[in-house]
């Protein structure tokens, strides 16, 4: 972005946004076998839908994100939607010419309902009693808020990591209802090794005592200890080793005091990065997020085989990873485009050369967003409305 | 060790051994300016010291190990020390030949003088006031522990880990004292990954409300959550993406239940590893051993030039790390070989394929028993006394 100037950048934005709530109230069958009895989908959205409704595009977020993914509520917010560096009028995700939906998964902790809402059956949070979600059921409630919004088929749906894991489960579930879908730093499944991060991450949040099973709302608590521990560890993850390395080093803040406090510069940077997330989001959001990441396996129905998975997919593909991803690393993507390629679908790949690690997905890399920009103006769209 | 039957392996065994303690009544100044008034280090020794004293082998632990490095306290025990399948008669490192000592380090929690121990000043658990100790500081103990066994130059010093830190730290400390050093699956300093993890690790047992700022044993409690946390965290880094994919991969013990039960079989290894070591092992030496970790970096006085840190060295040197290792990985060990190569040393160096990630260190893989078997026979000791 260094090369452009101030101005060119304020008018890229899609400027003032403000956040909508469409109400449901169908009960939603999960995967779990629990049923939803009605439930919010919190969304924003950026462009115009044109005249044949060929022109949306779903964003799905990642384990913290959420339906605000572009412009600023209020003049002075701080930091815009969290990937406005991609959407906006002229931007790569170009607003003149596509309809751009964000929207909050059902589970979420930014209005969507989740944990924190009020069951209508008990007047009372939800809290432990909140299901567990998966990838497939956020998939099925955005395929409603489509119909809410009166739109049959989306141009695109784009996502990383997570996000990248409901892309790839709407061409699966409603191949008719996608065109395109854009899967960004993902993987068709979690390894070990990911889950067994998620796992400790969850155990900090359960073991915190003022967790209280998940229903920490009745007692006035939240278990900030847990989601702070769960938070750093995630971080660790999302940068390359080369990344921390970089940024951080060995720096310390002053001298060594042969103490436990921070004198690591990164210790700050972690122990920052775990208070604010801790202050802000909710921890039983948390545990489902992480558990709906475990669970995804396309594959599974099929002895593991995805090109069977895949088997009645006609979406067109592109793929994006980025060689210092460790955590979605490129090889999770090769599989993904392995079994395109085995259906005969039409895929574009790009392995990013990229330093950040898993957090490339989110950066402006001037290489990576014009593969993006690319792909996305060829997308054919009918006339604007 | 599949070629070996157990009637062999008995034999190969050092069989039942004891624990030793050397009490230091002299003060020791530490690093950080702390001084410990008095001291005691537990030991074990396998073999006999030779005639001229030419055959002792020290064997320095990493982060949860102790002085019990072979053989069984009583027949019965489930399992020997921690090094018993390389450390015996007619093993790699053969205590018909070598007199091998074992230590626990200063600041454990094995028996050597903790975190647990009485302060002689105060009459109470040292808790939170027990000294912040370094390599360095572990090395002038094991020094003097040296010098109470009659032993002024040691055959080798080897360790895996932190433990290679210690057998680097030998030969730059006492560049006369030390003939060989044998540095496994080891490291310069640590990464700012490597620090990272142990500051998410550290934090998860600070902010246990069981810890009481490190003075828990006053109130009876210990920080199990936290310690437990610790571990699993741990656990993650020592094994390889591969290596846990080949061990638990995503299998499930029985179905998906929608729960944050454990449902995946890693999962109930982490927690199975994790509730051990909480039960077994002491918070703040898990504190100490981390942050010694942390500030071991003896190219830090020379502006980072590793070369200029071993100029006075003039140990010979095997180096040995494993492909899989991505916590202490070949590319550090390299590091290590080029500023003992720049000062005209002697390294031999083996990068082992193995799949186990950091713990291959501990097992008995053929190839890489071979190598520290060859290397160690070739050592040359006086007669035996």
């Amino acid at each position: 972005m260094s090369e452009i100037n101030p101005s060119s950048l304020a008018e890229q934005s899609v400027g003032i946004v403000a956040a909508q709530t469409a109400h449901f109230e169908q009960p939603l069958c999960l995967k779990s076998g629990a049923i939803l009895p009605q439930f919010d989908l919190v969304y924003e959205t950026y462009g115009q839908l044109n005249a044949d409704k060929s022109n949306a595009v779903l964003i799905c977020h990642a384990l913290s994100g959420t339906h605000h993914v572009a412009g600023k509520y209020n003049a002075d917010d701080k930091y815009p939607g969290w990937w406005d560096n991609l959407v906006g009028p002229n931007k790569p995700l170009d607003t003149n010419k596509f309809f751009v939906i964000g929207v909050n998964n059902l589970g979420g902790c930014s209005g969507s309902t989740g944990p924190a809402s009020i069951n209508p059956q008990t007047h009372q949070p939800w809290g432990s009693q909140f299901p567990v979600l998966t990838v497939e059921d956020w998939v099925n409630s955005q395929s409603l808020l489509a119909d809410y919004l009166g739109i049959q088929q989306l141009a695109a749906v784009v996502g990383g990591s997570l996000g990248g894991m409901q892309a790839l489960q709407w061409t699966i579930a409603y191949p008719e209802r996608v065109r395109h879908a854009l899967v960004i730093a993902s993987a068709p499944n979690l390894t070990a090794q990911n889950m067994a991060f998620n796992e400790v991450a969850r155990q900090a949040i359960i073991t915190d005592p003022e967790f209280h099973g998940g229903d920490y709302y009745a007692h006035g608590v939240v278990p900030r200890r847990g989601l702070r521990i769960a938070r750093m560890l995630g971080h660790i993850t999302y940068l390359s080793d080369d990344a921390m390395g970089a940024k951080f080093g060995r720096k310390l803040k002053d001298t060594i005091r042969y103490s436990f406090d921070a004198e690591f510069e990164m210790e700050s940077y972690l122990r920052y990065q775990g208070d604010k997330f801790a202050g802000e989001f909710d921890a039983n959001t948390y545990l489902r997020m992480t558990r709906a990441l475990d669970y995804y396996d396309p594959a599974l129905p099929f002895d593991g085989n995805l090109s069977q998975a895949l088997d009645k997919v006609c979406a067109q593909f592109l793929l994006v990873s980025f060689t210092s991803d460790w955590r979605f690393s490129p090889a999770r993507s090769h599989e993904i485009v392995k079994a395109l390629l085995d259906n005969e679908l039409t895929v574009s790949y790009a392995e990013v050369t990229a330093a950040h690690g898993h957090d490339a997905f989110l950066m402006p890399d001037p290489h990576y967003h014009a593969i993006l920009r690319n792909y996305l103006h060829n997308i054919k769209v009918g006339e604007p409305s």
